[in-house]
């Protein structure tokens, strides 16, 4: 039995500490929260638990195997630390940690100790990710041209971080997940509308080794509209993934593009031959399990068989790594960034 | 009465020569194009007209007073200027020139001979575009916060020019018409998929002088999907533009953002205090004249009156200066280029 | 304090007991449920009940001013006398009663014993059907010519009534609610697809007295697809009711109808002259709040203030009334009813 | 090579006259319409017929060997008569004639002088009306369950007839076409708003026989919105036409019901176990061929091969049967007519 103590009852702390509390092999043991309202709330909601105010007292408690910190960014390199120090696995909000050299510090720790580090990616366990990555693993998009997507509402601003390090860690991981190619570079272009405030919409591109794949993520707080869509294109399908769409998330068409060279154009003139082929679609049906209570089962049995997760610290590392070049991008005006 | 020759009977010249023909005050006089079959068909719908090969030949013909310029991009330089010179008022198809200094030759050229010049921005006479000028220019959407525009399909590959000089003039020449902005610096990403090829996918960030307002334009070839879609973001309303609804292409949406600087924030910190505001939408009826045959008619007028087209030289000219732009910042793999 | 007592706490009495324990000035009290599963389930989330399995013994209890009957249809009718015999006010599940005999007997002996009866018509309270009823009121839409409801999906099967008891009590409600006409005549149409079953699929048809309106209603367990869609036109406006859209659920459309009568047509022949207009499209932002709730404070307010419910035994017969006499059409091949 | 001549050049007509010209094997020899100024326009487009105003010098005519009947339905019968008395193979606009009378006597007619009959249900060569033949031929979809159609806007009214005969024989020639079923009775419920007009708003109902597979159509000149959706369900599959769709017209659900009786429900009572089974979507693509152009291709063909057309005069028959007890329903209120 693992027993789990979660740090952070905010927004999504309360979700994370259910779906803990529902995992086979789990024991949600103790929460903490600055604020007594919410901690209030949580031993309201499960009466057993402990209530603590100090996360360095939950960490440090030895009745706990697995600390989840569900806190806002700046905190996670601090805590995590301090619970890997402290022998206890962990699962951590996203983005990892606020800069790479912390996610590359906690990554050696973990391993040194032999301790799970996982990273709440919680995307990759919809039902519509696992059908995405599943489709591109079995080759059947062809060789992939570009990754496309937008992710865009009025929306929250976030008073301690810019959009894109508030939307596209969603985007950045999932990319990271079902594309199997390494980014070379980065460059993103952003506007701060409000004084005092953070970039407020951004347009992050990201270019890849070979072939000319490109991906490429729009990010804004400022949208009329919500859109949460994500173009994938291969040369014999592609694939169309409206996360807003009810029943029909994810749409695989049977298009594609061939194209020839020639030099027999009129007039000797070197002719490319393009030519487009359009066929049917298909919807497949997805899974329909909760995302989050899938990866806290997946956490738990990480840990009870001492396996690397897919969404580990180095997952985490190369979201943080993207974030952090698309920053630096920002800062000097739309810059190429090798990563 | 104005005697107008059309030069080009392709894809496009049809549709000019059929308005330019329809328009009061106008005569079709000429048409010429290299292709027999071409020609013996433009004869054939309108056998009143002189059919001709020799594009110069109709440039220097008499009785002609303007020449529509309906031909591939790397050609409308020498025929209008041949066309300026032959005293003929011009009507070209976008975008303008293949380079800004042919573009500024061409103005100097009709200022001095004082003859019209337009180019062929068809978009700027579509109810949609007329709606959203008013629109703006009204002041109903408050300060400007974002233009985002995507023009996505499968589509026909250019044997000539990029995605870029295929599909962004339409976006940009827009932009211009209802953006009363100036732009300081453009950064263009894209990727070449097929050998031999030019840019199939690109994404093109213009920044704007002042007030951090910004502009994004994603086009591409390559995409499963149609998409036809401006969002353009005031702080008091917001505009989508989805060009491919048919009753409901223009929607303005009650919502904005307000944003209070504070320092009374708890712990005495600096917060910023960010309100949304949402309200009804409201979808205005479109004008639903065809929007070649009232730019047609408004060359005939501009023409008849001595007017400087909205459409003119310097339109095109600001076009093509962003197009040549953005082809140097993807050389230089998404440099800023100030403009 | 108005103590409440909910009978049935299946799948819509918790939500019924959610919204009376917080409504103002209302007690949630007991909860009564045959099932021992239930009714610990009832306890366990609110320990402060009083958990009870025979309905009688709730109905009895002095310390209950009303009763909220939420228990199948077919037992409405003796639950609800019991109660008002007992001197509780009745809040009961739609539709009302199984017979329009029980409705009126209901109706009389709640007016002798001074006691307030609720249907719950949950649907009126919706920031939908509110919005519709006052652009209805204030006679927007002009002459009203039709209203036309869609309700369908791939839905569970009732086990005890048919598809149009199941759910043409919503739309009949919603229709009698907004529309201020008096219901003439009732047809349906419909069909049993698997032996020993009930009608899964039908049409019924509303005649109403003067001018030509009329009402009908598609209601079916067996679509591939949910639809949730209401039209209602006027001769000079039209509103489209899209229950199932997040944001734009009501649409007013400026659209309209003028007929003329000539008898100038050419050959001396008397000729209809027709024309349509077509303008803006308002789609008005719309009140958020849960509709139960609403109408669980609604309740306790006519209860306090002795008020008679827009949603009161009348309301709850006139439905049954119609269900009634859709079932009567059935049996005789969808024969005209006369109401 | 046959040669064709067309009666009536007004809306419809200019179609029917260009595909016929276009087909292989026939030859447009002349045109015949009442106004000058249409029969100008005819003469216009293809200088070498023959212009007629009188249609019964056309259909005398020894050069024609075929007639296209491109009138008001109220003509049909007379013109058709003496088409085929002149020995004239006959393709006539839908509806076939005004009655089911004259429908037979035409039948019997061409019968004997060993004619072919088309009634021009253009609907029957689309794409999408192929394909969906095709996926209910194969046996797909399982047992059938329903067929349910929506055909409404904001439209012209006829001047001579009402809704049902102007959009509903479309729905009905589509049905009768795909489906295999003899229907046995019908109801129609409809209303008049104008006075001295048709109906403008109706439902019809069709019976069939066996197994309670129900068809139902609602078509409308007064809605605010164009719907153009067809619903067909059997118990294995389930299918949707949204017509008005540009890629996406046919959609086939891997959804079905299946149901078993069980007498061991809990208590001893008759249980109907129903489950439901939802799966893939699938969109096939669609043939894009103009539809009026493979009907009069495929008019030359059977008269060329003496082929029996699938939308011959019995075809045309049925559905001016359905619609002529439609009528007689609509006067009695609704009754349910025995076909």
């Amino acid at each position: 039995m693992l027993n789990i103590g979660v740090i952070g009852f905010g927004y999504w702390g309360p979700n994370v500490a259910r779906n803990f509390h529902a995992a086979a092999g789990a024991k949600l043991v103790a929460i903490c929260d600055f604020s007594d309202k919410r901690l209030a709330l949580a031993q309201n909601n499960y009466p057993f638990i402990q209530g603590i105010k100090d996360p360095y007292e939950l960490i440090r408690s030895t009745g706990i195997d697995a600390v989840a910190i569900v806190t806002p960014v700046f905190s996670h390199y601090e805590l995590a630390k301090a619970a890997l120090l402290a022998g206890k696995h962990i699962f951590v909000e996203k983005p990892f940690t606020a800069t790479s050299a912390q996610a590359r510090e906690l990554i050696d720790l973990a391993e040194r100790k032999n301790l799970r580090i996982m990273v709440d990616h919680t995307f990759l366990f919809t039902g519509a990710v696992r059908k995405i990555k599943q489709v591109i693993d079995s080759g059947e998009l062809g060789k992939l041209l570009f990754y496309d997507s937008v992710r865009v509402n009025l929306g929250l601003f976030q008073h301690d971080v810019n959009v894109i390090w508030d939307l596209a860690p969603h985007d950045l991981s999932i990319m990271a997940h079902v594309i199997d190619k390494k980014p070379l570079a980065i460059a993103a272009h952003g506007s701060i509308h409000f004084q005092g405030g953070f970039e407020d919409i951004a347009y992050v591109a990201v270019e890849f080794e070979g072939n000319g794949f490109l991906a490429h993520f729009h990010v804004n707080w400022l949208s009329p509209v919500k859109i949460r869509q994500t173009l994938i294109s291969g040369d014999k399908k592609m694939l169309v993934w409206d996360d807003l769409s009810a029943d029909e998330k994810v749409k695989i068409y049977d298009r594609g593009v061939e194209v020839k060279s020639s030099n027999g154009g009129k007039d000797g003139i070197h002719e490319l031959l393009v030519s487009y082929r359009s066929g049917d679609v298909h919807i497949p049906k997805l899974e329909a399990m909760e995302a989050l209570k899938a990866e806290a089962q997946y956490f738990v049995e990480c840990v009870e068989k001492n396996l690397p997760p897919a969404n580990g610290g180095q997952a985490g590392l190369q979201v943080v790594r993207l974030l952090e070049a698309a920053d630096e991008s920002l800062k000097q005006g739309g810059k190429r960034i090798v990563l």
